[in-house]
């Protein structure tokens, strides 16, 4: 039996493949119009079959954020991709065995340790180890400002010492907290002309460096000059969520992903509306909570996807949304019975498809379901 | 090949069997001593195994929090247990099925509508579910409150037109913001007062009310007097967590699982330690942002659970953990070199652990991985 928006248990997670589509060819057009290759991330869906329409070609290029997806991923035929998490020396092993079996995977580090252990366990495995070096682009996380010492110190034990010298890679993840066309524009070119930087001293040091790789959704969504970058990195563009809207990347239409939810109880006294969508199918993120727009734990919509005004999930339990109007809203509460379903936009993508099983994914232009694709988790 | 907290590949979820089990025997020597039986929440461990070691005997009894968690644990041998999410129309269903296989399941409820929806569900089935009456003891989430006239309506319902009304049911969530056993105690007796008033309310207007079920792990640890109550239900008290630790319910050395993650990188600029424990292994919940005692996304401790003074999880992103010392204190950050191990508390055990594809249960004594334990996840 084929199972519908109504009919399916809930809480699950619905996929609008032809809007997913659509964002991915929107930011591969605008890449192509700045001339720079898209190496999408794959892990806010972390799903293969979602990859097949992600990816330029099934042999990539992709960005993975561990070494499971790294696995799954290449045994889906995936052969070139960069795992953009520092590495740590007990991964190697693993980074190691994908090369032998075929598959071009680069690592990420910024330290002389990880260069060393990078090194020593190509010399002992008779391969070398392609990795590039992190730059940090905006003091938010990782990696080494393009003018550090380091730089060069590190490329040279890469280079010299038995790995590859790949490049370098920046993520602006600041960018998550600009707010306007100009701070995004103002941080794409931060991060581009850091990656450029190292990359400019690396090559005046005599080394090598044939990848330059940035990226983040908002700014490769804004840059408007990418020159001296080889490659642009971005994840969440792919499902888009309430972030990104309220950062002003994406509008709430091209949310590809959202949590079907069934009402199970009112506080009338309250103004309260109870779902079965708690963090359990939502997450905990809040990540609008810095935004001058706060939609607490989700954004709720009828089931065409279009909003309640100004309804939002208010807190979570485990298995309990509590859904309010927006504090001072003129609005009134919409009349959604017991038994009602709601769909709710995720705050943050990446956060709330990795608390499902499965994308129940919907047959274009109707309420039903397709297919399901698996979701993975683990590492 | 036995893995060890050292060898395998990181970030996981350790579980220290040893202290679980010591929680639950703690916890149900103290209810015995109040005279009242336990019924284990399983939503924190959502594992078969796991419960094995929580349930007085493999029928039960337990509490679950979604159909899933039902029907697996029916599959393993569970057959005494209350869902206790208000039960949506659309999944009576599986209840039915639950029943007709013979496990006693009861739904909870707070309204007519969902009355009308079991006892219609039940005379088409030609079985009694039974149903609690869900009482809001602390207007922190759903159900009536004990004086609410509502309260005998809908026992009337189920009790006359084909369901089985079975009892009232109450959760004092807002003794997760009680900071003293004074507060606790009062919560209890909150907690218990508006169960038994309710009670009597139902047997008052000559309806039955065989089961009066109060619980949460706060509540459950400090009540002192449980006169009317029929069985406590908690769950997080099995593994405890950070939250628990600052409402004073436990202490540091009580958590039983924890997340073990390896060091990727420095910021020496900013005292900040990198780890490959992001939000998918700890979870978002920041918990503790309301306490006295803040811990961020975690407490970080050695291998052998003693923690480094005042260092925490301060961030997260997807697979990046940023470590620092809490604001203003006068310890120095621990030499962690690239590739050290660290052991991480977690806020919140039920977010934490649903992360996880498992549990790597550690034998006792030693840090050799004894078994893996498969956690579910969906609904």
């Amino acid at each position: 039996m084929t199972e519908t928006l109504t009919s399916r248990q809930t809480p699950f997670l619905a996929l609008d493949l032809v809007q997913m589509k659509a964002n991915v060819a929107a930011l591969r057009a605008r890449l192509d119009g700045l001339g720079v290759p898209l190496r999408p991330h794959l892990k806010t869906v972390k799903c293969i079959e979602a990859a097949r329409h992600i990816l330029a070609a099934p042999e990539g290029p992709a960005t993975v954020s561990t070494l499971q997806e790294a696995e799954a991923f290449a045994g889906a035929g995936l052969r070139d991709m960069i795992y953009t998490v520092g590495i740590a020396p007990g991964k190697l092993d693993r980074v190691i065995a994908l090369r032998r079996a075929g598959v071009d995977i680069a690592v990420i580090l910024d330290s002389l340790a990880q260069a060393q252990a990078v090194a020593g366990a190509s010399r002992r495995a008779g391969l070398e180890i392609p990795a590039l070096i992190e730059i940090d682009s905006d003091g938010a996380r990782a990696g080494i400002r393009a003018d550090n010492p380091l730089l060069t110190e590190i490329g040279g034990i890469l280079h010299r010492d038995g790995a590859e010298l790949r490049g370098v890679l920046t993520h602006a993840g600041a960018s998550y907290a600009c707010f306007t066309p100009e701070a995004h524009r103002a941080m794409a070119e931060t991060e581009r002309r850091s990656a450029v930087t190292a990359a400019e001293h690396l090559r005046t040091a005599g080394l090598p460096c044939p990848v330059v790789s940035v990226g983040s959704s908002p700014t490769a969504h804004t840059a408007t000059d990418l020159s001296g970058v080889t490659e642009v990195r971005a994840g969440v563009f792919t499902l888009f969520d309430l972030m990104m809207v309220g950062l002003g990347i994406c509008d709430i239409e091209d949310i590809a992903a959202s949590v079907i939810a069934t009402v199970i109880g009112h506080q009338p006294d309250r103004d309260w509306i109870v779902t079965d969508a708690g963090y359990m199918a939502l997450s905990r993120d809040d990540g609008t909570a810095s935004h001058p727009v706060h939609n607490g734990f989700g954004l709720v919509c009828d089931l065409d996807g279009r909003p309640y005004p100004d309804l939002i999930v208010r807190s979570t339990n485990q298995e309990h949304g509590i859904l309010t109007l927006r504090p001072g809203s003129p609005a009134t509460l919409p009349a959604l019975e017991l038994g009602a379903r709601v769909r709710i936009l995720p705050i943050h993508a990446c956060a709330t498809v990795a608390m499902h099983p499965n994308f129940a994914v919907l047959e274009p232009g109707t309420d039903r379901i397709a297919e399901y694709w698996p979701i993975m988790r683990g590492w």
